[in-house]
């Protein structure tokens, strides 16, 4: 099974790279405004990650029959906003990071303006992607798409809890605080990616709200679980130069309640994670697979 | 006439500003993060302007009998991205302007953090307005006007002319180059405003071309006389600082083609546009008006 989820998430970052291709402006050198802001979108965008987000979206739509080339188009949305949001996080003004995913940041690599405009066009693309009738046939399906992504991702979602997350920078949070802003930052996002597939499949409410509460639960896994992989840095990781340098906010799982209950805290909510996929039967087995996966990776 | 316009900018501003208050995120004292944001978001989208796109929607929607609460939900939309586009250009990165409509830019009143996330919170937010079934319960005219405006603002728009612009302060541009960067920085967001009143109103194809036609051309108008009250600045204008420090890019019709030309090249423009609303006769009377308005401002 985990060699299956490993193929399975290959296979999907394959085929999405494909799509996001076609999707991105392509750069026309004629035109060198065009084309230097189409190189830094391309650059932040295609190059790797583990697309675990666009997983989620293709992984719940194939559960209600959703064609793949619907799925692969919703799930490329979902990953230019999950870029945009890397391209202005790694920024000066905020954490600050030099390198992502072992290659300079976009504004190292091109510089910030191009930075802050290339994570505008890539908010903007999804947006585009996901109107476009190629999506879907039903504007009912698209404009649902579209009304549940921007709630997760706006102020009252992933940018509010960036906001939030810069904040915790100077004061300590509570524990109420600190979930709250992870469910923001991280969750948010992981949620509605899962939801799209339901979006896509017509799916009744109550599917829907179980893949919402699934993918909740382990975008929150995941994320304890990465600030887990920053504090043993060092430790277990000599190769410590190979992961970003990621913001030093209080606002973490680990940084309040400590290591050891945080690693417990990731396992309930991947346990609870997949409780939530019960409903559908041994359907799901890819997406409970995936909650163990979370919690249990190395990098 | 002139009256009868300056009347009705006046008075669709007033609805807007309550629609877009009531649009925007609310101030929670007590979530600290959240706050921040919200108020930074109103802060640069709640004061002043003359909201000349605002109101091409209202007043184009006016011609098909488009609902008032309709066409103010999508004139804010348009507002909100406007808002966006100039919190993010007055960023230290692009054109580093300390000052925005006679107050502190937003990086200047909050930080470059926040004025960073409060563009893209009303980037977002201008895309959940569009979906939201409140602002009109044809799913298919909800998804075609985010297309339209993706389309507008996105990277073979808006912000593939900003980007052209931040080139144009190292590069000589034609009158070509000029053109181009001018219509996809400042005349699509115009045009696209315009469209969406006939977009709202269901309109045949014709007659929202005849709109964009318009409203393209009295955006590259509009632009031309604020290039050319930003080069007689000192001459005309002895309160210089109360003018925004505008980019000092050469890609403009006044540094290609000099004083006298652009503003012979702005009345074309005004004159073509007015042609373009010959279709609707009479009723598009205060359309005209504002074709003259925006050659004629001195501010």
């Amino acid at each position: 099974m985990k060699e299956a989820l490993q193929d399975k998430l290959k296979q999907t970052a394959e085929l999405l790279h494909e799509k996001m291709d076609i999707l991105l402006p392509s750069i026309n050198k004629g035109r060198v405004g065009e084309s230097r802001l189409s190189e830094a979108m391309r650059y932040s965008s295609l190059s790797g990650g583990k697309r675990l987000r666009p997983f989620l979206v293709v992984a719940s739509a194939s559960l209600f029959g959703v064609s793949r080339d619907s799925a692969l188009q919703a799930a490329a949305a979902v990953e230019f906003i999950h870029a945009y949001s890397l391209v202005h996080d790694d920024l000066p003004a905020l954490d600050n990071d030099d390198m992502r995913r072992g290659q300079p940041s976009c504004h190292v690599k091109f510089d910030e303006a191009t930075a802050i405009l290339a994570g505008d066009g890539l908010l903007t693309l999804a947006f585009e992607v996901l109107a476009h009738p190629s999506t879907h046939y039903d504007s009912n399906v698209r404009a649902d798409l579209i009304l549940a992504l921007s709630e997760a991702v706006g102020a009252k979602g992933m940018i509010g809890g960036q906001m939030m997350d810069l904040i915790s920078e100077e004061k300590e949070l509570t524990i109420e605080e600190v979930t709250r802003l992870q469910r923001m930052k991280t969750s948010a996002l992981f949620a509605v990616s899962c939801e799209a597939g339901a979006i896509l499949g017509k799916a009744a409410r109550p599917l829907r709200n179980a893949l919402r509460g699934y993918a909740h639960d382990i975008g929150l896994a995941f994320q304890i679980t990465d600030d887990l992989l920053d504090a043993e840095i060092g430790e277990e990781h000599p190769k410590k130069g190979e992961r970003k340098d990621k913001s030093s906010g209080k606002g973490t799982y680990v940084s309040v309640l400590g290591v050891d209950k945080a690693k417990m805290q990731a396992k309930i909510l991947s346990q609870q994670a997949i409780a939530h996929l019960e409903v559908f039967g041994n359907r799901a087995d890819m997406l409970k697979e995936l909650a163990r996966f979370v919690v249990g990776r190395e990098n």
